[in-house]
């Protein structure tokens, strides 16, 4: 096991109706700056709820908030914060309102002259941020209980993350019914999405790391057996909540602690998401099988006891095999040409811009650019 | 799955040399209050490790708290640190030291006259806590990262704990070479306690809450791969972190979230160690199989499933007849005539201790004092 330091401070309130207990922890009497979407939380309930907890609060809003939120989104809303003397941010939808949240309430006490560069900082050169807290109402990108935000920035086609101690959410709501009206789409991404995180933190070799791989085995297996449940009967409280509690821990620090992790699926699905548009689960869903068919030898032991434990199959492949047909039997795609993205176009787009950042990644640091490229002409 | 609150602010630093990461952490100019046993830290070098540390800080020492903490004794260290006006305790040690510095940390800030009250009160009456933190050097119960404590009176040979969100430790290291040099009596406790506390939380019916249920066998599973080979070789780095960090995420309130819980056999062990003395986690392994012959019919289910999947067995009887076997293998004794104890004695007493506390117990509620008799009957 590596040495870790593992700090987690979210509070988290998670069932039915447990939106109501934020009236004592949101601050009285001084401004806060409540985050949207596009309205969605007007039709499910949940702006009620809110309001009805913060009638005694001083409440200004801020909607609008796009999927994979943009700087420039957000730099509307720093200015919110400034004039009225925000003190307090609540982030009212999903991962999206939650990260730009998060850069806002580090954007607004940032004292460079341009705010981007939280974001283009290797390390973190956050050094304070606005108190934060959630409401989660999309159980996908972890993003409730931890100091991580990824932030896109229209003028540049970028997407980049930050992570800092002062973004951690102060608390966070996790109350299952308000995702029950969620359309069938982003359910099946966030079920992808959260296992791909925890793959990211799981599936590289072996570290003298048992506990942790077999909660990272636990949230993959529970993720098997609810998310088809909860896909096909999204009113039903009990795979729901087990659904919503798997997504926070596939990505709250934890299962990562002591242990080599990998994030290359990753790094390169936000290129795909800047570049072409497909939702972030879903070039996710593409670039893991071009990683592991890429990797297979370095990756080999790792899926063989991954096969073995979650999908009770006796070789590589067939681990590799088992979570292609999870994939689309949930109805994710795994191939570029289904988003009509060309694969060389792809490859040497990505390939230029890693090699531009002089980015390397994977838990052996040999993911080069051109090795990104190679994994996505994988793809095809 | 039942609604649940979830915090834990407490920092992990895991790892070789990570006790020299204290320094930045513990405040300085300000008086600190050291506490710990009798002096096993001044063998193992973790005392030397401490004080270098701390080289540029204020710090006062207060040693000689005893395995099962008594009261008086943290009385003294209250009255140092109210002297002194200290701003900061340092539990240096295991479970004990830091249930005896929990304690104290409340104790200094109680408005009441008598700091008893504290664990007398039903809820808790902690409003407040010096600040704390602590270097484990006994890995067993779990203690570091949560707020609880357990703390003894010798005047009236009583056992009872208290829980507080003021008392979860600042930070906690776990420099799993620190414990190398620990009898095995104390490794082998450690193991079991750790297991029955996962246990504690798991071993009760089903309650839609298939990820907890999992993240709990996940660490019996790493008890049982990983407890034998760190008694048979302490020196081996790798089982010995896994041990350690399976006993701190046993009770750091996680697996419990959202599920019922026992704490049978708990109760009934404080009441053996006060009244007979022998190790707390001695007392679990008697008391556990008492519970579970006694409570058969409403842990049938969950003991078919724990044996299937922790032991690979077929029924019930075959889960407890595995534990018991797993307990004797690592050296645990299991029944009450090995500590010269009388079952009819001890029946008797733990049943006019619990009625005259009108304490009822279990995931049911259905362990009344005569029930707890007829447990330890059980246990002859």
């Amino acid at each position: 096991m590596q040495n870790f330091v593992f700090k987690n401070p979210t509070e988290i309130l998670f069932g039915r109706g447990m939106i109501a207990e934020i009236s004592s922890r949101v601050p009285q009497g001084v401004p806060v700056l409540m985050t949207y979407g596009h309205g969605s939380i007007k039709q499910n309930g949940v702006y009620e709820q809110v309001r009805a907890a913060l009638r005694e609060h001083n409440v200004i809003e801020f909607a609008g908030i796009e999927p994979n939120p943009i700087c420039e989104t957000c730099l509307k809303a720093v200015t919110l914060v400034r004039q009225h003397g925000v003190q307090f941010l609540l982030a009212v939808g999903g991962g999206s309102v939650l990260d730009a949240t998060k850069f806002i309430a580090a954007a607004a006490r940032h004292e460079g002259s341009d705010p981007w560069e939280i974001l283009r900082t290797v390390g973190s050169c956050v050094r304070s941020a606005v108190p934060l807290a959630s409401i989660l109402t999309l159980p996908a990108t972890g993003s409730e209980s931890n100091g991580n935000a990824v932030i896109s920035r229209a003028a540049t086609a970028e997407k980049l993350y930050f992570g800092s101690n002062h973004t951690f959410p102060q608390f966070a709501v996790l109350d299952p019914e308000t995702t029950f009206s969620l359309p069938a789409k982003q359910v099946r991404n966030g079920i992808v999405d959260a296992f791909v995180h925890v793959l990211e933190q799981y599936l590289t070799y072996a570290a003298d790391a048992p506990l942790q791989d077999r909660f990272a085995e636990s949230i993959l297996q529970t993720l098997v057996e609810v998310g088809p449940k909860t896909l096909a009967n999204p009113r039903d409280y009990a795979p729901r909540a087990s659904f919503m509690w798997s997504a926070t821990l596939a990505l709250n620090n934890l299962i990562g602690c002591g242990v080599p992790q990998d994030w290359t699926t990753h790094m390169i699905g936000h290129e795909l998401t800047a570049l072409y548009g497909p939702d972030h689960a879903e070039t996710l869903a593409v670039v893991l099988f071009g990683v592991w068919q890429h990797q297979l030898r370095q990756k080999e032991a790792k899926l063989q006891q991954y096969g073995e434990r979650v999908w009770g199959v006796k070789s590589p492949q067939a681990a590799i095999d088992s979570t292609e047909a999870f994939f689309h039997a949930l109805g994710m795609p795994t191939r570029l040409s289904h988003y009509g993205i060309d694969a060389n176009d792809a490859a040497q787009h990505v390939q230029e811009r890693f090699a531009s950042r002089r980015a390397v990644y994977g838990e052996h640091e040999d993911i080069t650019p051109e090795a990104a490229a190679a994994i996505l002409q994988l793809r095809a």
